[in-house]
């Protein structure tokens, strides 16, 4: 397709150059500030072997609490992964409820938890939050429920279809199986909600999917639909995160840390320069705002491999409140526990990071007032509260109203981010 | 982590019934209509090899006709890949070139071709679009261009930078490397174009590349980087497609066709029922609107495999826009060659379709006043017109004003789509 006469010109002055893969080792056209301050590699794995193992210890030695160990077990429950045949019979359990209302003579209707924040609880001990024991009732002879009652008692009936089958669907197909009835989507999916806390399982569990978007790479091997993946064979592209997490199993790794990041372009670089190969770390990211499935996804690996995870994001309030995303999860859905992953480390951009690399003023952006806003509700938030490091970051950006994203270290060359800025972290244990 | 009380209910009635992976075969329990219609597996597969063989004859006997060969070649420049070295040649005989000017008392300038759509022209003969011979200088000694001119300079040297690494870097990265001159990413985005007419050569050629948000599963095996995939062992979540199509190669495959999926939901269903080891194909999407690197990815699949692409899409203006975005490129970008793939044929969902298949009134969807604009826009475009049954389907949508989503198939059973609308489509050879 190539037009001829491009091909042939001469070549001459290319042709002298000889052209080489990126070297890591190698000195960047461009000057790497800081460079200098890098140890060898071998000391800076040292401290991430030190990490790892520090995180392995204690996620062992903290055995998982039970609601009922704690005293608020009798008043809460907890929304947990389900495995099919539990959510099958949890369905058949509750249809046999509603069976017995009848008989005792009080009509058609279903008991469904509240999903409001006033019957939200947070569990410091588990570091998540549980519903409490507000239920409203939603019975079928009553004009204002009816329709609930009705949608209730099809989702229940579809999700156990779902069960039998083993299948996954999407909140889209659910609602196309019967749109005279469900009208719009919000209504369907407003029940499918209800129906997970009724069932006290996470909506993962009801095998409705969400579609993904979040790309995973280096060490790690899984398998996926019975289906064995190497993380490290999956060139640039990486691997696509699996919608449904229970079809992800087997998982091994030699990784001394997970590094999450915000952003598609960091990962590219991340990923061209197999940055995973010099220091052995498993790479993911969701692309922006975090999706369920990758949200799913690192969890799993969290707790499977206990290995600690270590955040690349934006240096702006968004890219705490991502942070925020996959460690306490979304406000609405903030109860399903199969979705936040515990102790995430926050490694940079930070606010602090600005000055302390010198990124040039033309590389910073001006926060709007939008932007203050959210980093000022940030620092209400439990979350970001219980660790003071964090409280200190967002104070400083919401004083100086200066943001910056990751890219932004392009400015010193290309490959700063994978040959300078994150070893150098990585050696000074620079995360909090 | 789950709530032990829960695990231990009894459950009888799930016990009973044994539970079954999905069997392509097996009666869905909601009633598949047409499903008498299905003729044995063999049958329809025959028919798809025919088409296969027709494909690849075709694109065989038909060798690739240059510029020159035209009456326009010496009036057009074609914009087409180049590799590396001839790239960075490019850009030193540009720089020479400016030398040379210099010399001569003419002083520093480019010569930048037009990109406007007045010296676009489409040629039949390649169905694509090629740009004519119109240029503008772009002086440095004029303060109406003088920036303009050093930001082209400042674009030159990067990317023979870029050459020089063998690296890949995103638009962003560009635009961050020197924020100073660019000022803002909008001025490095557009010179970024115009350096790629410059030089002749496609943005990809150029080592710059988009952020990817395609995954391919199925019945092919290429190298990433490298790495050999193999995408019938990518699970359910499939391999997310490189963003850098020139490491990709050594494509092999006995996929009869090549499945292009418009959306998310459609391709999880058809991915997790593994409907490629049934039909031999690719499943291929870009979840949504086509992104740089899911199209490059098309068209090498098409080119090198030489398997027809059937493209199944939504039944609405939008679906048949995504599909002309695939076939001819989006306006702005539209004489970038590497980014089109001819001859796609549209599968489904089809206006047509909705009746044929007696879509459910309450799962079609009424058309906004936007849709139905957009559709008349589609049925001005070269790409439809030269279609006579596209347009027929067109001017029943903007007709009917009814749209549906691939997903509304769904009403017939989760499994409907997979199990009977495609495999009847494939047997009806029912493409246009």
């Amino acid at each position: 397709m190539a037009d001829n006469k491009k091909r042939q010109t001469p070549i001459t002055v290319a042709d002298k150059k000889k052209r080489r893969r990126p070297d890591p080792n190698s000195d960047d056209d461009t000057h790497h500030p800081f460079k200098s301050l890098l140890k060898p590699d071998p000391l800076i794995l040292q401290t991430l072997d030190d990490l790892r193992s520090a995180t392995a210890s204690s996620s062992s030695s903290s055995k998982t609490i039970t609601l009922d160990e704690l005293a608020v077990g009798s008043t809460c429950r907890e929304v947990s992964d389900l495995d099919l045949p539990s959510v099958q019979s949890e369905i058949e359990l509750q249809m046999l409820k509603v069976i017995k209302s009848i008989l005792d003579g009080n009509g058609f209707a279903f008991e469904v938890p509240s999903r409001a924040a006033a019957n939200q609880l947070y569990v410091p001990e588990l570091d998540r939050i549980v519903l409490k024991d507000k239920t409203s009732l939603r019975p079928y002879a009553n004009v204002s429920t009816v329709r609930k009652a009705t949608v209730t008692a099809r989702l229940l009936q579809l999700i156990h279809q779902l069960c039998l089958k083993n299948i996954h669907v999407t909140k889209r197909d659910l609602f196309y199986t019967d749109v005279k009835l469900f009208q719009d989507q919000t209504q369907s999916d407003s029940v499918l909600d209800d129906v997970s806390c009724m069932l006290g399982c996470t909506r993962s569990s009801l095998n409705v999917i969400a579609s993904e978007k979040g790309v995973v790479v280096g060490r790690l091997i899984f398998s996926d639909n019975g289906d064995m993946i190497d993380c490290t064979k999956m060139g640039m592209g990486g691997k696509a995160i699996p919608p449904n997490i229970d079809r992800v199993g087997d998982m091994q790794s030699d990784a001394l840390f997970i590094l999450l990041v915000e952003k598609d372009a960091a990962y590219i670089r991340l990923a061209e320069d197999r940055f995973y190969n010099r220091f052995p770390c498993i790479i993911v990211t969701a692309k922006g705002q975090p999706d369920v499935a990758t949200r799913l996804f690192l969890r799993k690996m969290k707790l499977e491999l206990k290995l600690p995870v270590l955040a690349l994001v934006d240096s702006d309030p968004y890219g705490l409140k991502i942070l925020s995303v996959y460690g306490c999860g979304s406000k609405n859905m903030s109860y399903d526990s199969a979705l936040t992953t515990p102790d995430i480390k926050w490694l940079g951009i930070r606010p602090s990071d600005l000055d302390k690399y010198k990124i040039p003023e033309q590389c910073r952006l001006t926060m709007t007032d939008q932007d203050i806003k959210t980093g000022k509700e940030m620092l209400e938030e439990d979350f970001v509260k219980k660790n003071p490091k964090w409280v200190e970051e967002l104070t400083l950006i919401v004083k100086t109203k200066q943001k910056a994203e990751i890219q932004a270290l392009s400015t010193f060359g290309f490959q700063y981010l994978s040959e300078t800025y994150l070893p150098l972290k990585l050696q000074e244990q620079d995360w909090i």
